[in-house]
């Protein structure tokens, strides 16, 4: 993959490929970066800058193709293959990503949710099955996982994780609220902390208040 | 508030507060930099300047006393004051974060959801009343709200964010998957924007798995 890549310019490039893909929705074919710098309220310099870790794109006085910088900005992310997801966890919090068709555009499916809840046995939430947790080994042998999303309470969060580890899932997209101890380093985590992002947020309101 | 402090060590505190929390929970009334460094995974030298920002808490050789330095960090994150909030969009991942009671230990009460779907009048979740986004105007004026939840489709993102903005809201925190355009700039947004969590996942696997 030649050079490492800052996380912070690859926090930038799913933004990039947002806009891009309104734009293409809009029926844009081609756009500078002064005029993608407005839109995206970030400086110009620092798109070339971000794009220039990938190989440029653009050409100088032309502005960017936007299909093909879309297309590219989605082979760095990996968006050509399918992902196939598996939620621990389908609660509301889970079905709410079962339910949320955008993932799928993106070529993430869901697959299939998770549960101890016996209520829940036998349902399915936009098509999508809801399973006993006791199934859980066997779906995962049987099927192609690529990411287990655990929408869990904390309690079991660590226990799930590393056997889903054991069972060959090496990336996991956490909302449980609490970092991950795994046996096996080679994993791949994505925390979504949903109390962090909030007292974030409440630092910044009071920070805003008194400026 | 004095110097102004980056948002790296900013979103670093949260993180430190959820730590000490459960040291607290287990009885631990005192740690080191060097403990807390191992537990947290990171360098006991980063914890320290990160705690320097604000002035710093800890003795030379005796580490820090848990107990205060959560409550100092718990004040720095504005947590002793308590944060109302309202959710607009209560599909699934609105009602997720309405079941959430976790938030509530944190100083921030879900007190309201709003909706347009006609199904939703009436209803409530874990006791926090549904009501109709007609509702919305007067609720706001008669009620003290500090932080409005956007978990609505992204089409009437904007527009309502707008109107909430005139109804003196100064805090979003917004899963709707666009990026606000706001009339007021004088608003603090707090992004959760799960695609970009999953496409940033989905590269860091491909990485992974080429190293």
């Amino acid at each position: 993959m030649g050079k490492e890549i800052s996380q912070a310019v690859i926090r930038r490039m799913p933004r990039y490929y947002r806009y891009l893909g309104e734009l293409l929705d809009e029926g844009v074919e081609r756009i500078s970066s002064n005029e993608l710098s407005e839109k995206m309220k970030v400086t110009a310099s620092q798109i070339r800058q971000d794009l220039n870790n990938f190989g440029g794109f653009g050409q100088q006085g032309y502005g960017y193709n936007v299909q093909y910088l879309y297309d590219e900005i989605g082979k760095i992310l990996g968006l050509e293959e399918q992902h196939n997801i598996i939620v621990i966890g389908a609660g509301n919090l889970g079905q709410a990503l079962a339910n949320y068709g955008k993932f799928e555009k993106l070529g993430f499916m869901i697959i299939g949710l998770f549960d101890i809840n016996p209520d829940l046995m036998g349902r399915s939430q936009r098509g999508i099955p809801i399973m006993m947790l006791e199934e859980l080994e066997e779906f995962v042998i049987s099927h192609k996982i690529d990411i287990a999303a655990l929408t869990m309470p904390k309690g079991s969060a660590d226990t799930i994780a590393n056997q889903l580890v054991k069972l060959g899932i090496h990336a996991i997209w956490n909302f449980a609220h609490v970092d991950l101890d795994l046996m096996d380093k080679n994993v791949v985590v994505e925390n979504v902390h949903l109390s962090d992002s909030l007292m974030q947020l409440s630092y910044n309101m009071m920070r805003n208040e008194a400026d």
